[in-house]
């Protein structure tokens, strides 16, 4: 029986590439899910509709994506980070078949996408305007469907399912950027060889926590003294808004190794005397 | 003479009402001056092309304005934050003037704009379909222009400017969002009122870091350490993509006091020997 794993769709996002990928490595057998957002597809998570979820995290041009985060440290209870998975970011400008650069007048897209593009579209396409869509794949779908002289920027794979034809390739201003997603799935969930990870592998494990005395000098430098003591290392740092007002935060964590090994479980533990919440999000093996 | 500070356009936008009231605050005669993004306006002050910038730098919802932070990090060397000002984020619907609510199909709007609405919006135009809009006051305009079915998301004052009809009032689902604007202006500018604040007055200040070692057991704990040890209290920490990969950021930290307080500065000089690069972006009086 195939897991249904959810995505943020519709088909031909990054998202829906970064699970197939995920799929591939780790010889699941999927039903991809497109669902509209990653709170909704932490949700369905949470409540079982699906059995897994392919997110993404975090870019390496814009930093956290925060809906993931939020949704992961405010908005669900039962759902735990099983894998992660680094996709570098490659976009195409795509149009309707016969579509020849000269005639493009307006380029549509998400737009983090137009933002990432900004300086290849004025070099490939110049003078063309901009025009917001809701997703990469909408806006293929759209290009290709209105044609004239309307392009798209989005994915290799969009063009494909919606009938486009590639009119450039690598349209983004910095050919090093990547999208880290994970896996993730319920905590309750049936054993299956994703919970299982490979013995020895290196480890990544992420936890949320606030405050406690968020406000006093040093609290924080507490919180993280107790990964330093023990000689953890820390790979990465977020703070959120708590959504109670200015000035009120919440952290997320990536630690190297897993709650398996009894310096990252320590610190965990230790954390809770700092703090009012503490939550481990899962420990998975490092992309 | 005014002095010519950028914000957010177009006209109408939480930008320029938050520019009216720092104006309106310290007495400055201000000409606006409409810029696209953030990272156009805080090039537009380093370049010396305005004299200031008024532009959003943390939402209680939202957390971060990446744009800002990127942009004051990586992008301009020579600009400083003289005061910080929070504005309530209140939503209208608008539409052209003799709109029904009954009427509307769909409502435009920056998608940021229309995620913040989302529930109320379901209980007051149950059905509407999304719209994408590059802003809200863009959005405004075109629902005013095209009429029919379509009503936007923003401000009262949009409302005004572009003859629309407020439909609703209060349409963003949490009535205690509110969005944190610094005023920015010339390292090297001509000395004015702004330049020197009140004696006396609670002070923050903040400033840029990174590595060094980041990828060290503690390498952030002793960093922030030169803060907890001194008694100085940090008010937000948050880590932004270096922009060189994934895993390798810097930090802006709000520090309260000021550089001219003995222990922030002496924090921040004894910061250098952990860094590879340290900035002060301002010290200036805590909202």
């Amino acid at each position: 029986m195939s897991a249904r794993w959810g995505f943020l769709g519709p088909a031909g996002t990054f998202s829906e590439e970064a699970l197939l990928q995920v799929a591939a490595a780790t010889g699941a057998e999927v039903e991809p899910v497109p669902l509209r957002t990653e709170r909704e597809a932490l949700a369905a998570v949470d409540a079982g509709t699906v059995d897994g979820a392919v997110v993404p995290i975090e870019n390496a041009l814009e930093g956290a994506v925060t809906g993931t985060l939020d949704a992961l440290a405010l908005e669900v209870r039962d759902v735990v980070v099983l894998r992660e998975h680094v996709l570098p970011v490659t976009q195409a400008l795509v149009g309707a078949p016969g579509t020849a650069l000269a005639d493009v007048r307006a380029v549509v897209s998400h737009p983090q996408a137009l933002a990432q593009c900004r300086r290849r579209l004025a070099e490939v396409v110049p003078g063309a305007g901009e025009i917001a869509a809701t997703s990469t794949a909408e806006a293929v779908h759209r290009a290709v469907s209105e044609g004239g002289g309307l392009a798209a920027v989005g994915t290799r794979r969009a063009a494909e399912l919606y009938g486009g034809e590639v009119l450039a390739e690598h349209v983004e201003d910095d050919p090093g950027n990547a999208t880290r997603f994970v896996l993730v799935g319920h905590a309750a969930g049936a054993g299956t060889p994703l919970r299982e990870p490979a013995a020895g592998a290196r480890h990544r494990t992420t936890i949320v926590f606030w405050g406690g005395g968020d406000a006093t000098p040093g609290w924080l430098v507490r919180c993280l003294d107790e990964f330093a003591s023990r000689g953890v290392s820390l790979t990465k740092i977020e703070s959120r808004p708590r959504k109670v007002g200015l000035g009120h935060y919440l952290f997320v964590l990536d630690a190297l190794g897993s709650t398996a090994q009894p310096a990252v479980a320590g610190a965990v533990e230790a954390l809770h005397q700092h703090c009012q919440e503490v939550r481990v999000l899962g420990s998975y093996p490092a992309a």
